[in-house]
């Protein structure tokens, strides 16, 4: 099965992702192309990345996953193709790919130069369409990620607040707020492993907020409560309701968590 | 042909859908995976299963109907696949599925328990991805929903406004508004078809609103009318506006129709 | 490949799309469905017809373009089915189909009338999925569109700001705003293409406003610009932000290009 995912920040009002994919159908028309998210803020190289490496090792083995939040569209910056072991990842070089490509083992990095794979006539404004889209679906056709340009040693990466031990804490910070309104941080749930038997604290900001429980109903309605979701990261919930608007939780935020016990 | 339809309050702006479609996608290649919707309210049950209801039909047979709106994940309710006729339905327990299947002729409920149709790590808050994606695509492999778990009787059903004769009266209420501010009725149009050709008054909040026209221009701009709509139900609209906003109705509103004679 | 677009405003909170997905999959089990969008505002054929302009041409040849803007649907406008050399549109003749059709060779032009290729029970409200999805999936399958119904000469036109030249101007106005806040003109990129090496002004509603530029950046952010946009007509952008937003931008708003040079 030949799989390509869309990751972006072009909206579903206007025609743009109709537009992709009538590009990529007309170079490989037994492909299924799978939205990630097109709702990415205008933009936001950051909530891409993020959209990106929660879903993508979903996917079947061999899949090829295009982001384009892309601000810099028609400035200097590259585009890349990267092979990884188990997929392709296809977008500007501007981090968009970075955290998805943290957990993969890396193969190939290609700069996107090869004009044949591009469409004929590429806007300044509309790379998505004219340049990724056409790579993407060329590779999908079993095109070499080496013959697309000149070879890169590595790609940009983003600032990310670093998740580390201090002392009896394990710190991180708030990275995402999805439409819920969860508050998702970059903790891994691995290092939290311990914590469900025991008494935690999670701060927020420095202050004690709540525990870490098994689920969002472990607390009263309306309860702040920790839990680790579904990305497999330390979530703040609030049972029912939206942990964002009613702690007023903002990207950035750093936690922390502290177990009564070393082991956590 | 294999279809999957997707029913969920999930939102489009994460990754969730696209997650949802990379798990059926790894287990069943070859199917074709449609939204219904995921903008139904988050955890608005009535709601979704008004959109699994008014849709389901439309499709081929053997689709198989996701549908998880699913505010309890994580606690004790149930997943259910409930085999009809034409389809399968796969979701919570929590009335969901239930006005669906009012209308289908049930052959097999059984609980999802069968651990080897889930994902190998199963979250406590995504079972969309972990247990109901895996399970649908498994069914539409070809595995019996025999095979998923334990039978069960019955399955929960929504509190619904009931349609009832009152004297000369057709009563019902207000279950779903759409997008365009129409306010659909569960008051089945099969039992209004003698009043299109008489005087016809449709009562809101017990007051007379409108009457029982062919379509939405029958009367002047502005104006509100009563049509059977789309989905077979009386429906209360503006011609050319929104007559939730403009008449101020809302779900659960009692509605009475009554016409000049008894025949209707 | 089979492939059938989608360009409505039936949104996607409701269940509509889905349900005309049901139908054209329950009639070409085989075709691949591409929504352009389903956000077109309420009604707003002027739009709906934009979007369907500005990507038709990228999807390969064959494919079929449905769009479903209907503010009159169940008043005696027609349905039509447009076959030109590369694609058949199919949608109501009120104007929707009729900006992508001026750059078409057109072939045949029929009204739908046999209802054969109707779904059986045909609402008032409801021609997308009642009619023209059932009638693009025919088509899709090879029925020629002369068994549609009769012939028709032509087809409603929008009115449409005309691109004229105006002494040493070339005018136009402003005719869709994209989700970004850019203002779309229908002044022809291939008319301003000697203005790039030149002083231009761009003049909006009869005040120079700023100059054609190759791409957003090469102004100061916060900045308006001039760009022949990836649609290859002239858009009006703020560099990082909505030129609508910040300069009050509106659909019909007059728009002039004027170069140093009578080449431009």
């Amino acid at each position: 099965v030949k799989i390509i995912t869309l990751t972006t920040d072009f909206g579903t009002k206007d025609w743009f992702v109709g537009a992709v994919k009538g590009v990529i159908l007309g170079i490989e028309p037994q492909v299924t192309v799978v939205d990630i998210s097109h709702e990415i803020g205008d933009g936001n190289i950051q909530a891409g990345a993020f959209a990106l490496a929660a879903s993508c090792r979903f996917f079947p083995r061999h899949s090829i996953h295009m982001a384009v939040v892309d601000p810099g569209v028609g400035s200097a910056r590259a585009g890349l193709a990267v092979q990884t072991e188990d997929y392709v990842f296809v977008g500007p070089d501007n981090g968009v790919l970075s955290l998805a490509l943290t957990r993969e083992k890396i193969k190939v990095i290609r700069r996107l130069e090869n004009e044949r794979y591009f469409l004929k006539s590429v806007s300044r404004t509309f790379h998505g369409r004219d340049i990724f889209a056409p790579v993407a679906a060329h590779l999908c056709q079993g095109v070499s990620p080496l013959e697309l340009g000149s070879a890169q040693e590595d790609y940009v990466k983003l600032d990310w607040p670093q998740t580390r031990q201090e002392g009896d804490y394990i710190a991180g910070g708030i990275v995402y707020v999805d439409r819920f309104g969860n508050a998702l941080t970059n903790i891994d749930g691995v290092l939290l492993s311990g914590c469900l038997k025991l008494e935690s604290a999670i701060l927020v900001n420095g202050k004690p907020l709540c525990s870490l429980k098994s689920h969002y109903q472990a607390v009263p309605l309306g309860q702040p409560v920790g839990v680790i979701g579904s990305t497999g990261f330390l979530e703040i919930a609030v049972n029912g309701g939206s942990a964002a608007e009613a702690l007023g939780l903002k990207i950035n935020d750093p936690v922390a968590v502290r177990a009564g016990s070393k082991t956590c």
